[in-house]
């Protein structure tokens, strides 16, 4: 397999989260997002709204959209589940994964951030209050949703890793790298440290992808 | 089944496809956006993060985020199937459905058009550029997945609804109401004109909700 990832790049991340849970080897190749490289003709080839990740199949499909991405690896990779199959379950790691994914992520993209630099000549101020404002609903929701599911850990949903730690632990390291203060999480923050703490979540780290950048 | 939702909202929109292509009687609760009544204590304690809609399936469990919605619906009453379950097809289908509620949506929801009127002090005009910026790159992105997977029609993938047609007819319908020009993207267009002539998108459509506000 072959992913396009960027080091830096949340929706990378979880999609490494994933590979690397399952053991799964790949070819990694880095795509700039800071140079501006995902807009290359070349990627647009791959991902038509230039983005990543981008994950070439064995079979030589290419996928876009991390949940896509990690919803086809859970199916012709299954151990371990990501996604459980047990519908209670199943759908208490959806609504995690997709508060984040959908309910925060996006808000604080990269292209969100400079369009607003340059469309409403947005000061770093701004930009910081934007980025924390969603933070703050977004953890502050997920945080409620754990404790409503009486969460016993270590991860989002018991004792073994799900799709919904391989959203938390990227958005989580994105919250922490902007300076926002995440002591009202208290759930979140262990599940965190505890993924942190993991030798797939070790290597799925922005800090240990070739394409660094420190 | 009880369904919290807004007849504008198009998070809601999606889920009353999908139960109205399945056929499922449920009862409807009017959530009011535009007052405000998504953040009272009483909805806060169905989706912590304030939002629509919210499912309260007939074990009683409470759901939220509409594609985890859309998953749990599809497990327990798969007539007919919205998330197919072959591999080739199924990616293609998160992934469109993922585009649109990832990488559209969220970016041109109510709470972030509000948060730049209120801290940006943003004009009608700008308003409506940003919500086209993104309708325009990702419906863009959109038409070229469909072109490139040689789509056929009539739905986004074949001749049978799902997910992805669950999700692309709210966004087209909300960017046509805020004046976005649709012309450029042909392929996405013709699957809405033939989803909204069929009757379980008429009966999922805002105009035909009990709160809906003309």
């Amino acid at each position: 397999m072959q992913l396009y990832s960027f080091f830096n790049s949340s929706t990378s991340y979880r999609v490494r989260i994933a590979l690397a849970l399952k053991g799964l080897d790949y070819d990694y190749h880095g795509v700039n997002l800071r140079g501006g490289e995902q807009y290359s003709a070349d990627h647009r080839e791959r991902s038509p709204i230039g983005g990543v990740p981008v994950l070439i199949s064995e079979d030589g499909a290419e996928l876009t959209q991390s949940l896509a991405i990690i919803d086809y690896l859970d199916g012709r990779y299954p151990q371990p589940r990501l996604i459980p199959l047990e519908p209670p379950t199943r759908a208490r790691v959806l609504e995690i994964a997709c508060l984040i994914a959908v309910d925060i992520h996006p808000i604080n993209n990269l292209r969100v951030l400079n369009y607003l630099k340059r469309e409403f000549d947005s000061s770093p101020e701004q930009q910081s209050a934007w980025y924390g404002h969603w933070v703050a609903e977004g953890l502050g929701a997920v945080e409620q949703l754990l404790q409503r599911q009486g969460q016993v850990g270590p991860y989002c949903l018991g004792d073994t890793p799900t799709l919904a730690d391989c959203c938390l632990v990227p958005q989580v390291a994105n919250a922490q790298r902007m300076g926002c203060d995440l002591q009202a999480y208290p759930r979140v923050m262990a599940v965190y440290q505890h993924c942190l703490a993991q030798p797939a979540f070790q290597a799925a780290a922005p800090a240990n992808q070739p394409d660094f950048i420190g």
